[in-house]
């Protein structure tokens, strides 16, 4: 196995272990058995470990022990299921399946998935709290950071834009790249931000891995447009073609799959200037790249 | 004016003022405006805003100025608005009306009112971080507290057992209380607590204070079973009636009125009882028992 890949793997094997140890059931808690079956069940739901991948990589490439950064990075995933829940939601995308699995809500009920979904927005406040590791002035920054990303300045304004852009038919490329900024970009953004926060970076680092952050978000999402026309559903975990049937603009219905592709290697080439800070840290160029040329 | 009148009125002003300026809108947020608007809608819908004055009065009656404590009560005032609005949603309880005005779903439709009650979990975290009067190690205790008593283990589990009692037909007093405890109890129990953590309290104060938070919870849930059923719509600003209705359990539906009246004088005289360490600061006694005798 290259060391890329065995770091990897040791990265997301943490962090799923973590998460298990955070969201754990005890006899005490009886009462709210299913709301914690429910949290779980999203939160095993595997995926990529993008967000807490990236807290360990800018933690580790600060020579800084990536396992201090265990709580952030668990937070950081528990955030991004709570937005997949609630997205999924009949109200919101309607979608019944997420990664090939009954979403949430069609395997606990709406109102238990409206929960499960709330309480994943407190655990991880709690758990960067009640953290024996970090200093409480890198908590307090590490609670500021996710609070801000998370909320209606960042993740929930990129929601909110991406759902009154449904009923639009004049979304251009300003609108599109606000919504991606803000709905993946922002969290993508404090993730880098959180690793260096761990390592006690310092501003310039921090804001060199926030623009990483944005810009990697931001190639992240045109890719996801391009994957929904060139993708099989076996290969994504979900419906390909889904953005046309709901007459979403992306990249590709702006400019085709060639100039979008194009456009997503420009990003991603900027996002790599950004790492010039961090020593081109070789497994951060490796994510970077390999997540520029997923199939999923 | 009675002092006590006086102090009132002044603890919910400057809430209010302050709900307003952490939550303002500003013209970078043209994007997010609907979502600010819903947020603010919910805010603004009035309630006696008990937590943010059981923040300010723990404070106030350990000789600490109320004025510290302005970021933890407006965030628990945030975070009681974010349950309320989730729990009105259609597929919760499925309230069209709170405090005599539409429910937020209603004015705004479910997807906006599902973001803006997530919007409102992180407020609060990030209003708190941000503070500038407290320390970091004030901060983190109340971030800790905060997300712990919104969670998995507090009003979260309360949520979960209400939702499931109402399969149930065998739902008896230490059910009720349980869910009592966790629904409601938890945070106004946190409330006490955040006024003890900014004055800078001992631990035996915060935990006298977390007791009679969570007895004072106790009472006004069953006060609110028993205005169910004695008080007008007009007075309570709902449906009386509904827990009949719905075939609740309730302290009336196990005891009948006038026991669950006698049960709630008894917890409310223990509540009295824990304000002895606090040398029965005359306001929160009065607050007390107003709270023990109101309408609605």
């Amino acid at each position: 196995m290259s060391d890329f890949k065995e770091k990897m793997n040791e990265y997301i094997s943490f962090t799923e272990d973590n998460l298990r140890k955070y969201n754990a059931y005890s006899e005490s808690m009886a009462a709210q058995k299913h709301l914690i079956e429910a949290m779980n069940y999203s939160l095993e739901a595997g995926g990529k470990r993008i967000r807490p991948v990236l807290v360990y990589a800018f933690c580790n490439a600060l020579g800084c022990d990536y396992r201090k950064a265990a709580a952030p990075a668990a937070a950081m995933e528990m955030i991004h299921t709570f937005s997949l829940i609630h997205d999924d939601l009949p109200a919101m995308d309607n979608d019944d399946f997420r990664r090939g699995k009954p979403s949430c809500h069609k395997a606990f009920g709406e109102a238990l998935a409206i929960l499960a979904g709330d309480a994943l927005c407190m655990l991880p406040f709690e758990v960067i709290a009640d953290d024996k590791s970090l200093t409480a002035d890198q908590k307090i920054r590490l609670v500021s950071c996710l609070a801000k990303g998370a909320g209606r300045e960042g993740m929930g304004a990129g929601q909110v834009i991406d759902m009154e852009n449904e009923e639009r038919t004049d979304v251009d490329e300003a609108n599109l790249r606000n919504m991606y900024h803000h709905k993946t970009g922002q969290l993508i953004a404090v993730s880098c931000m959180m690793g260096c926060i761990c390592a006690g970076a310092d501003e310039e680092k921090i804001r060199a891995a926030a623009d990483y952050g944005f810009k990697l978000g931001l190639a992240f999402q045109i890719i996801d447009d391009i994957l929904d026309v060139t993708s099989t559903t076996e290969e994504l975990g979900k419906p390909v073609g889904s953005d046309e049937e709901e007459n979403k603009t992306t990249f590709v219905t702006l400019y085709g799959v060639e100039k979008a592709q194009e456009i997503a290697n420009d990003i991603t080439e900027e996002a790599l200037a950004c790492l010039d800070i961090f020593g081109n840290d070789p497994f951060l160029v490796q994510l970077t790249e390999m997540l520029l040329k997923r199939k999923n």
